[in-house]
Parts: structure tokens; C-alpha cells; sequence
């Protein structure tokens, strides 16, 4: 079995370490060899590592149009030259494993369906929860299942950062540049924090679950980068954590709600004690019930795990097939939950009865309300709603917005219970 | 796709249910139907589902010796007759799906020998964990690894038992009594409380994790039925809970640590907060890192979940091949720990530096003592060792419990911090 890679960077020597190091008992398990026969790079001037001498390339149709390269395995990163490429080794009948959620989430459809036609795998268990046996539960585990919820931490940089902001009360922008230093986040990390990645992700996760192709457009994605210590600090005061949760519902009339957003989760929920570069998915079937899957979800050799596990399963020939109807998405406005709003208002007798008068307006009542004094005539007025529509609080907090007793409505956060 | 059910008590039905219910969409899914053809009961005179009319018989021969059927699911329980039926079907060339741990933790070796000969499948996902994915993730996902440990809570009764104990400060007898009369723990609950049922799952996840053939007889095991209400109070106040934990180890040697008993594990674990029916287990690879997986260990409909997913693997024609090496397990005297102590003593000075000159002879060192007295003329004095020797251990534990100044030896339980 000779396989060409696409990338040589964090994953690609992943792939090439666990190859070399687990390389023997893989042989003696599956009856086969696996050999990297070339590897593609881009930059020819790099010090690499003595086990890839030899097999670099600079041009990809050196691998996508090699005979003796079953399998492709695209770990580039980046929407493009990488769909092109998967595309262009697909028609050559060649399977591809690849770890590129962006790709798979936004074109995964067609990739899919060229599979299919050719008769060859297409593999992308990595690309959703790094390490995590995810994927493949969920095609062949839980087929027995109607799976009608998946909730899941699936952003290591975002839950490191809300980690720490608790475990240490540090702002996010000084959690954020330490990340940054010590190599756990991006220099430009817009893709983790703004839930840009979690929601291909997630977008990943709910076609597989669902069977309803979801894109991340589909999805309504809020980052972190407004969470603030305040925030944090009223959590766990009201006995909650924030994190970061990316969420798919079916409903009995078959449409989604699907969104990613920092919630408060409350200490009761398996959740909770997911921290740091830990990832987890929760899924309820209907015959199964709930079941949490919980691993590192990126990394180096984590990763790495998840690629070559999906090379053997193409050497086994196990297939890779699914087909899909379109997702009908309930829009944000429309789904229903408990809310905490954090405003900053005018330290004055009468902005309470304002603010809960607008509220009841739109027929939402309130689980708590703290108020407290910042500084001088600045109070902090925390409240959490009970179950509400979300667009009547959208609606709300506009109208409380501009209030001229309101400096700032400086919160809006979704609250769980379990 | 015509399948032979042999047995129709909990997970039999549970199976009937699961085929009625998401039959069309798993037809949709995989593109052939799902026939129950014959199903084989003990007792023709019990009330029956109207779902199975017409399908019950009393000789399992009308199954293993009709040719239509393709597949035969094994749902029966107890080592005999199960295991000469499993035969009598991969010798048919039938494939085999069963959720009898007995009888895989006992014979899996020659069955699954017998089945890679007669190129049939011998599936076997609901052995351990019930509807939790766990041995198709050990065999395809993890494939890419060297898994070096296992670590689970994987008996449901006794979880149960334990989480009652603790949450309501009951006596052992007094909770199982009446999770026997919930139905929630087995007329005879021996299998469970005494951890043979544990057991039996660890063999079949030590077996696919290290590749070693390892059988229940291997395991040093040891129930909850011990556990008194003064030790869960006693954990409680030290940090920890107590949780029945089955753990298999391979060493660099190639040589393994398995046992299933009672141990006490710091808050901070993973474990702490698996309660009552659920289960969990912990995977250490060698890429992968720290894997946990989550749900319901047993119950109708999560167990017969995981025998149709084996269902629909079997028409999807995976293959469930495995070959082991035999196993070479190191005694329980030889592994290290710390261990929590309790002891019942005479209330004289003296007594503790007897005692810890015992301990200091066989190279025991402290971490904690605590003494107090329980009545008139008697101390319970709790101990938490350094890590040790468990052969050591006992000897010291020998010598203390002949001192004349104790009464008795009241616990021992081992003691973990992750
Ligand atoms: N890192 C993780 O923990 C993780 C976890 C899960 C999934 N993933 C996914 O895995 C993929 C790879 O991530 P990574 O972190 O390994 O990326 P990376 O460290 O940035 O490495 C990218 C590699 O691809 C090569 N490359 C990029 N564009 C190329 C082009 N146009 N032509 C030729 N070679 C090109 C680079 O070549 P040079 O070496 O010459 O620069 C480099 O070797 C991404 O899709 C990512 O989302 C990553
Ligand atoms: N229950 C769970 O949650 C669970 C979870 C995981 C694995 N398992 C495993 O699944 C298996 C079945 O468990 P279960 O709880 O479903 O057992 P159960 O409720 O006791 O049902 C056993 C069924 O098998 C039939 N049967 C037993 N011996 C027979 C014989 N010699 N000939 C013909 N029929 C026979 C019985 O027939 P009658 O109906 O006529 O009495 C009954 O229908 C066991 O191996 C168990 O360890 C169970």
C-alpha cells in the first residue's frame, strides 16, 4: 500500500512519526505495509526530518498521477489548491484521507458523491475532533440510531483560553497573547475564536448525524472575543462555567437548529469538566441514549492517529460511502433558551422597572437579577431569563439599548442547564 | 438480510424494537432490509410482543440449520448452551453477533479462529459497555496506536450501589436490597458484586487493546461487597470516591497488570463523575493520548443499539478478524500502589507505632493518619500509604492483623490520583 502525502507540517510528520513508530504492529495487524512513497511540500529550502529524504516533491501531479499511489492523504490545510487536489486524485481513482475540515465541510457533497461514483474512499476522521474516534461511530456505531442531538467542545484554542481566564481571572486579550507566545494559538487565531472552525466542524458532525447536508452558512457563529472576566467571574458565582458549545437539534418535523456560541453550562453537565486542549462530543440516539466521546482533539501525534486510522480502514477496504438529503435550518431568531444579559446602566431608582417592563413586553421572565454598583453612578445588572424566544430578546435588548439610562449592553450569553 | 434472533428477554427485545423502529432509515442507510426470520425461546407459554408472532421457535436447529438465515444474533446469556450454538453457526457459515461476554471473554480465541476459517464475521460490540462504541474504536479507530492502558468502571449494578451509598449514605446490604427490588440489580447479584462481570469485560478490552489473549481467570478480581459505609465516608473526607475499577496495563517487558476491585479516585479524574447506570472507559495510546468513552453500560434499547450497529457491519461486509498472542500477566503481588487502610484497634498507646513498624519493615511508608475512637475501648485508625509494593502490603497486613491489640482489618482499598 504506497501512499502519497499532501503536507508536511504539524499533522503530515504526525503521520510520518506514527508510521515509522507503530509502523511494525500496524503491519502485523492488517497484513500490509504502509509506505509513504512521496511527500509534497512547498518550500524545497526547509530542514526536514531524515525519514522523509528522498520522497519530497514540489509538484503535485508528481503524486496525483503516480499508478503505484493508492492513497492520497491531503494535510495541507487551506480551502484551495487543497479541493483541487482531493478532486483531481478522486477522479483518478485514487482514495484520499484527508484532515481538512474547510474542505469537507463546504464541498463534502460533491467530494462525496465523485467518491461514490469512482468507487474509491474518501476518509476525513481527523477532521473533527483531532484524535477522537468520532466520525466512524457515528457512520457505522450508531447506525442503528436516529441521533437527534450532538453538543460538543470542539475548539482546543477557545476552550484553553476560557480555561485559564477562570482558573487564573486573566482578560481575554492577556489569556489570548500568552496562547499566542507559547505556540497554542494561531498569530492570527480569527478562525478559532470568532467559532469559525468549530462551526465547519459542527457542520461536519450534523450532516453525519442528521443525514441533512448542513454547510457552515447554515450555522449562526459567535466567537469568545467578548467574553469578558466579568462574565466569567458572574458564571461561577450563579454556579456555571462558559465554553464554548457547538449545537445540532432535529426536530420530529425534520428541521435543524444549529449554532455555535459561548453558553453557560451549568457544573452538573459531563461538559463541565472538559478543559484546556481537551475536546468533547456528546450525542443522544434514540435507541442509545447519551453517550460522550473525550480525547485531545488537535495536536501533533493525536491527529496523526486519526489519518492513519483511516489509511488501514481503506486498506481493509471498509467503505467510506453516505448520501445525504438537503437541511432544512431553523433560524437563530426562532430556537428557544435561557438566557444571562450583562447591561451597564445609570446607578437610578426606576431603570429596573424599565428594563423588566421591555422584557415582559415581549413575554420574557426573569430566573434572578443581581445588581451592583461599579462606580460612582455605573451599576452592573446581571439577569437570567427563564426559556425565552430568541428573537424576542434580540428584541428586547435592542429596545433596552437605547434607553438613555443604558450605557451598554456589554453581554448576552445562552444558559444550559445539563 | 435474514437474521436468526436466539433469545427474546432484554436485549432480544430490545433488538425487535430497535429493527421496528429505525428500520426504514437504517434500510435507507445501507440499501438492504432487515429481516428477523426465527427467533428462539426457552418457554412457549410467555406472553409475547405481537411483533414477533409467528416467528418463535423452541428448536435452536430451525435456526443454525436453515440456509436463508445469514446472520445469527445471540442474545441468550449464560456460557451453555450459547457457546455450542455459536459454533454450531460459524461451522454453517453463518456469521455471528452476541452480546454474551461469557462466552467471548471464555472462548473468544478458538470462535474467532473458527470464523476468520469459515471467512464469516464473529461481532461482539455489546459485550462491553452495552451501547457504548467501544470495540469496533479499539479494533479500527485506535488501529493506528500502541494502546498502553485501559481503565474503566464497567458494571452498572455496582456503580449504581456505590453512587447510592455515597449520594445517600446508606449501608451496602441496604441499597442492594432495593435496587433489587427496583429491578435495577439481578435476584442474584453475585456476577456483579463480586466483580466476575467486570471481569469478563476486561478480558475482551485487555485482549483487543494489547493484542494478548488474556482470559477472566488472569484477572485478580475482587467485588464492592466489602465496602463499608464508614469507607465511602472516610473517602469523601480524604478527597475521593470509590468507584469498582477494572484497569489492564502493558509494560515495555510485554508483560500485563489486570484487576478489576474497588479503588479510590481523586476528584480530579475523569472517572469521578460517571454515576449510577453509567460507564466509562479510559484509553491510553501511544499517538492518541488520553481517549474516554462515555454511556450506558447496559439496558434494553443502548445494548440492542450496539447489536444492530454489528448487524448492519455484517451486511456492510467489515471485517471483524483479529489474531492475539497469549498474555503474560504479572501477579497482583508484584504491582505498585498506594492503598487507604482501615483498621479497628485496641484505643492504647502503642498501638500506632507498632503498626507503622510493621509497615516500615516492609518499606511502607505514610502519607496520612488519622485516628479515632469509636467506642469505649476501641480506635479506628485510617492510613494512606506512599506507593508500594502490594505483596508487601498484604505481608505487613498479615502481621498486623495477628497483633494482639487489633481487632480486625476493616479495608483495604487501593488509591489513585488521576
Ligand atoms: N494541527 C492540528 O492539530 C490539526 C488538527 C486537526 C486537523 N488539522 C487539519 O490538518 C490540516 C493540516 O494542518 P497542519 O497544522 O499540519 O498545517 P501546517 O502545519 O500549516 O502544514 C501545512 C503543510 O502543507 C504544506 N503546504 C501548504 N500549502 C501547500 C501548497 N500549496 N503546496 C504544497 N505544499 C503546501 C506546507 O509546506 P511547507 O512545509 O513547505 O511550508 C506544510 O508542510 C489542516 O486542514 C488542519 O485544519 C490540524
Ligand atoms: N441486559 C443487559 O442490559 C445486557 C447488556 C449487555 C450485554 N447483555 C448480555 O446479553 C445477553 C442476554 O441478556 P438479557 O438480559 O437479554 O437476558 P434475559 O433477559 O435473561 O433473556 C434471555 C432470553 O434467552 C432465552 N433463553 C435462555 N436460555 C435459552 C435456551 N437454553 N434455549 C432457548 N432460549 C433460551 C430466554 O427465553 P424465554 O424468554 O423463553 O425465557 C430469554 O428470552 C447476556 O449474554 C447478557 O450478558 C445484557
Amino acid at each position: 500500500m504506497k501512499i502519497g502525502l499532501m503536507g508536511l507540517g504539524t499533522v503530515g510528520k504526525g503521520v510520518v512519526h506514527v508510521i515509522n513508530q507503530n509502523g511494525d504492529s500496524i503491519e502485523k495487524r492488517i497484513g500490509e505495509k504502509i509506505e509513504i512513497k512521496k511527500i509534497l511540500v512547498k518550500d524545497a529550502e526547509k530542514k526536514r526530518s531524515p525519514l522523509v529524504e528522498g520522497k519530497l516533491v514540489l509538484d503535485p501531479m508528481e503524486i496525483l498521477n503516480d499508478d503505484e499511489i493508492d492513497v492520497v492523504v491531503e494535510v495541507m490545510g487551506k480551502e484551495h489548491p487543497a479541493l483541487e487536489y482531493i478532486k483531481k486524485a478522486l477522479e483518478n481513482g485514487k482514495s484520499v484521507v484527508t484532515a481538512n475540515k474547510e474542505v469537507i465541510a463546504r464541498h463534502g457533497k460533491e467530494l462525496i458523491k465523485l467518491a461514490n461514483e469512482k468507487k474509491v474512499s474518501l476518509l476525513y476522521e481527523a477532521s473533527v475532533g483531532g484524535g477522537i474516534p468520532i466520525i466512524r461511530p457515528l457512520k457505522q456505531c450508531l447506525a442503528a440510531n436516529k441521533i437527534y442531538e450532538v453538543k460538543g467542545i470542539l475548539n482546543g484554542t477557545t476552550n484553553y483560553i476560557l480555561s485559564e481566564m477562570k482558573d487564573r481571572g486573566m482578560s481575554f486579550e492577556g489569556v489570548l497573547k500568552e496562547a499566542q507566545q507559547k505556540g497554542y494559538a494561531e498569530l492570527d487565531p480569527t478562525d478559532d475564536i470568532e467559532g469559525f472552525d468549530a462551526a465547519r466542524k459542527l457542520a461536519i458532525l450534523c450532516t453525519l448525524s442528521f443525514n441533512k447536508y448542513v454547510v457552515p452558512d447554515d450555522i449562526y457563529t459567535k466567537g469568545i472575543s467578548s467574553i469578558s472576566k466579568e462574565d466569567i467571574k458572574y458564571a461561577q458565582e450563579l454556579g456555571y462555567t462558559i465554553k464554548l458549545i457547538a449545537y445540532g437539534k432535529i426536530y420530529e418535523n425534520e428541521k435543524l437548529e444549529a449554532w455555535v456560541h459561548p453558553v453557560m453550562i451549568s457544573k452538573e453537565s459531563p461538559l463541565n469538566g472538559v478543559n484546556g486542549v481537551y475536546n468533547a462530543i456528546l450525542i443522544e440516539g434514540n435507541a442509545v441514549g447519551r453517550l460522550m466521546f473525550y480525547g485531545q482533539g488537535a495536536g501533533m501525534m493525536p491527529t496523526a492517529s486519526a489519518v492513519v486510522a483511516d489509511i488501514i480502514d481503506v486498506v481493509n477496504h471498509i467503505p467510506g460511502k453516505n448520501g445525504y438529503e438537503d437541511a432544512d435550518i431553523i433560524p437563530i431568531q426562532d430556537t428557544v433558551s435561557k438566557y444571562y444579559i450583562r447591561l451597564i446602566a445609570l446607578d437610578k431608582p426606576g431603570v429596573m422597572s424599565k428594563i423588566t417592563g421591555i422584557l415582559g413586553n415581549e413575554g420574557i421572565s426573569l430566573v434572578s437579577v443581581v445588581q451592583k454598583e461599579v462606580h460612582e453612578d455605573a451599576a452592573e445588572i446581571v439577569l437570567i431569563t427563564h426559556h425565552a424566544n430568541t428573537g424576542r430578546i434580540f428584541k428586547a435588548l435592542d429596545e433596552i439599548k437605547n434607553l438613555h439610562e443604558i450605557y451598554k449592553v456589554a453581554s448576552i450569553i445562552r444558559v444550559e442547564e445539563d
